[in-house]
C-alpha cells in the first residue's frame, strides 16, 4: 500500500490541471503580451483563471498577482510593502513560527535597516494576542502572519488579528501567509481585513513554480523583479501561462465542496488522532480538534529519532515528513516545536502526517498498523 | 495557412517538452526538499536537466541555478552581483538596447546609489568597443550585454568584449543575456570569458515560467529571494520540478544538430531579406547576413503604421510583432531603433520576423506574397 501523508510539503498533481497545462502548452502556446490572436488566446487563459480565483476570494481580479510559488510571494508581499511605505515606519511585527520565506525575508529587511518584532505563540501554537498588542507602535507599517501552521496545524484568529491591527492603526497593512490554509477554509480577505494574502500552487494539487499574491487596490508595493512591466509593472516576466491555467483549475477544484470535504479530513484527523495515542509513548502536539486544521497532524515518537522513523514508514510505501520540509534537507532544529514547548528530547522525535482531499481511511488505519508494529522495533534499535 | 513568425516573443512548447513535464506531475510529483523516496525522485528530474544543461555549456552543474525565467535571471545577476560586490565599487555597465527586464533593473540600481554606464550601439546595433574601453573604470563591478538583440539580431562580440573587459580587471564580472542566443549559438562561458549568462525556457520551445542563471563558482552573488534555502541558499522557493524538467529537454534539443539548423535558419533569412528587400519601401535593418543572428529580421515599411500590418497579417494568418513584444504590450518607441538611427518616420512602421526550427520556407513564401498584396493597399488607406 503507498499512503502520500507528506501534503503539507507537496501534493499530487491532479489530472485536471495537467490537461490544462498540455493544452495551454500545445495549443495555445503565445505571448500574452502579443498584440496578435496568439497572444489573446494566451491572456484568456491567464484572464479565466484570475476570474476564478478573484469569485473565490470575492475580491477584484486586478487584485491577483502571479508570482513562482509561495515564496515569491511572501517575499513580495514583505518587500514590496516595506519599500514602499518606508517613509510610514520601518517597524514589521511578524510570528516567531513563520515559515522561512517569511523569517528569512525578514532578516533581509533587518540588514536593511527594518526591525522586526518576533510575536510568541502559546503551547498550542496559537499566536500570544497580549504580545502582538503589546508590539503594535507608531511605526508599525506590516504584520504578517501565517493563517496555518506548517508544522503543527495551528489557526491563526485571523479577525481578532486583523481587528486589533486595524483598531490601532487602519493604515498598517495585514499580509496573511495562506499557503497551509487556502483551500482547507473559506477566506474572504475584504471581509476578514486581511490586505495581502499569499498562496502556492503546488500545495493545492496545482503545479509547482507558480502561486499567486492578493494585494489590496489600496495596498502600495514596489516590485521585487524588474522588467517588461506585465501586471502592471508589479511582477514582470512572461505570465507564466499553463502554470496560471492550472493553478486556477487547482483553485477552482480545491474551493468546491470545501465543506464537506473538510468535515470528511476532520473525521480522518479525529480517527487518526484518537488511534495514534493509543500507541505507547507517542504526544500529538497542537490541538487535537477543530482548533487546529483538518490536515495536519504532528505527533512526537518517545525515544525514536524522526529520520529513522520516516525511513522506516518510508520502506512501508508511507511517506511522512521530519520537520516542516517545504525548506530544504538540511536537518535543523524546528522553530515551531521550540516555540510550543515541545520537550528537548523530543525535538528531535518529530513526525508531520499531512493529509489531502485524496486521503483514505484505509491509508490511515494501515500506518497506524505500521507505526504500532514497527515502534517497539525503533525503540529497542535505540536503546541498544 | 498559419505562420507563426514571432518565435522571438515566444515560441511553441514541444511535444516531448509537455510529456516530460506531465510525466513529472502525473507521476513523480514529490517535493525535491522531502527526505523519502517521493522527493529523491523529483530530485532525479532537476538533477538530469542540470546534467543535460551542464553539459552543453561545459560548465560544472553546480553552477545552475533556476529562476522562474529570464527576467528572474536578469534581476537575480544584477541586484545578486552589485549588492554582493559593493564593497569593490558600484559602478555598472550595460548598453542602450539592452531588454527592459535589465533596463528597469539598472534603474532600480541606480536608486539604490549605483552608477550605470549605456554604451552606445553603431547602426548596425553593435555594441561600440570603444565605449566600452572607456567606460570602464577602477570602482566597475559588472558589464552585462545581451548576446543577441531581441528587436534587430545584432551579435555581441562576446570573446572580444570579455578580452577587453577582463584586460583592465579580471575581477569585473560579465554577463551575458543571452535569451534570445541560447540554442542559435554555441556557447561555452568559461571559454568565451562570461562569467554568468541568463536563457529562459519559452525562447527554445519549452516551458514558460523556468529560465536559468549560469553562475561561475567564482561570482559571489546575494540572492533576491529568501526562505527555506533551496539551491545553496541562492534562490529558495520549491523547484519548479516539471518546469526545470521540461527545459532540460528543450536545452537537450535545441542543441542537438545546431549547427544544421542554424544553416538551415541563414538559408531562411537570406531568402526571405533578399525576397523582402524587393517590395518597394522596404529597409531591412541592421547586418542581413550571418554577421546578424540567424532568426531574426527587422524591417521597416515606408507609409504603413507596423500596428496596422501586424493586423492585417494577422488576418492572413501571420503573426509577427512590432517592436520587441515581449515587453507588456502598450506600445512604446523601440530603443534599440532608436539606437541603430532607423529613420523617425520609420520607428512606428517596422516589424520583427522571427523564426525558429519549426520554420519553413513555404511560410516566408506566402509571407512575402501577402505583403506585396497588402502594402499598397494599407499605404493607399494611410495617404488618403
Amino acid at each position: 500500500m503507498e499512503c502520500y501523508l507528506d501534503n503539507s510539503a507537496t501534493t499530487r498533481c491532479h489530472e485536471s490541471v495537467i490537461e490544462k497545462m498540455s493544452e495551454a502548452m500545445r495549443s495555445d502556446f503565445g505571448n500574452p503580451s502579443s498584440m496578435h490572436k496568439k497572444g489573446i488566446e494566451a491572456e484568456r487563459y491567464v484572464k479565466e483563471a484570475t476570474d476564478t480565483i478573484a469569485k473565490v476570494l470575492k475580491v477584484d481580479p486586478k487584485e491577483i498577482l502571479y508570482t513562482s510559488g509561495g515564496t515569491e510571494s511572501d517575499n513580495l508581499a514583505l518587500i514590496g510593502v516595506a519599500e514602499a511605505n518606508k517613509r510610514a515606519g520601518r517597524h514589521i511585527i511578524t510570528t516567531v513560527y513563520e515559515h522561512p520565506a517569511i523569517l528569512e525575508t525578514c532578516k533581509h529587511l533587518e540588514e536593511l535597516g527594518y526591525e522586526v518584532t518576533y510575536i510568541p505563540v502559546d503551547e498550542f501554537g496559537v499566536v500570544r494576542i497580549d504580545a502582538l498588542k503589546e508590539a503594535l507602535r507608531d511605526d508599525t507599517i506590516l504584520v504578517s502572519m501565517m493563517y496555518v501552521n506548517n508544522e503543527i496545524g495551528a489557526v491563526l484568529p485571523v479577525e481578532e488579528v486583523s481587528g486589533i491591527i486595524k483598531d490601532f492603526n487602519k493604515n498598517i497593512i495585514f499580509h496573511v501567509d495562506a499557503i497551509q490554509a487556502f483551500g482547507k477554509y473559506l477566506i474572504h480577505p475584504k471581509k476578514q481585513g486581511i490586505d495581502m494574502l499569499s498562496v502556492s500552487g503546488h500545495k493545492i494539487h496545482g503545479p509547482k513554480g507558480v502561486g499567486f499574491l492578493y494585494v489590496n487596490s489600496k495596498v502600495k508595493i514596489k516590485p521585487i523583479l524588474h522588467g517588461g512591466g506585465q501586471q502592471k509593472g508589479m511582477r514582470s516576466g512572461t505570465e507564466n501561462v499553463p502554470g496560471i491555467a492550472g493553478l486556477g483549475v487547482a483553485v477552482a477544484e480545491c474551493c468546491g465542496g470545501l465543506e464537506e470535504k473538510v468535515d470528511r479530513l476532520y473525521d480522518l484527523k479525529e480517527f487518526f488522532v484518537r488511534e495514534i495515542e493509543k500507541l505507547d509513548g507517542v504526544t500529538v502536539n497542537g490541538y487535537k480538534d477543530r482548533r487546529s486544521a483538518p490536515h495536519i497532524v504532528s505527533a512526537s515518537f518517545e525515544g525514536v529519532r524522526a529520520e529513522v522513523l520516516l525511513h522506516a514508514l518510508e520502506d512501508k510505501g508511507i511517506y511522512v515528513s521530519a520537520g516542516s520540509a517545504c525548506a530544504s534537507n538540511k536537518p535543523a532544529v524546528s522553530k515551531t516545536l521550540q516555540a510550543i514547548g515541545v520537550k528537548k528530547e523530543l525535538l528531535d522525535s518529530t513526525i508531520r502526517f499531512s493529509f489531502s482531499e485524496d486521503t483514505t481511511r484505509e491509508e490511515l488505519s494501515y500506518t497506524i498498523d505500521i507505526l504500532q508494529d514497527i515502534l517497539p522495533v525503533l525503540r529497542k534499535f535505540t536503546r541498544h
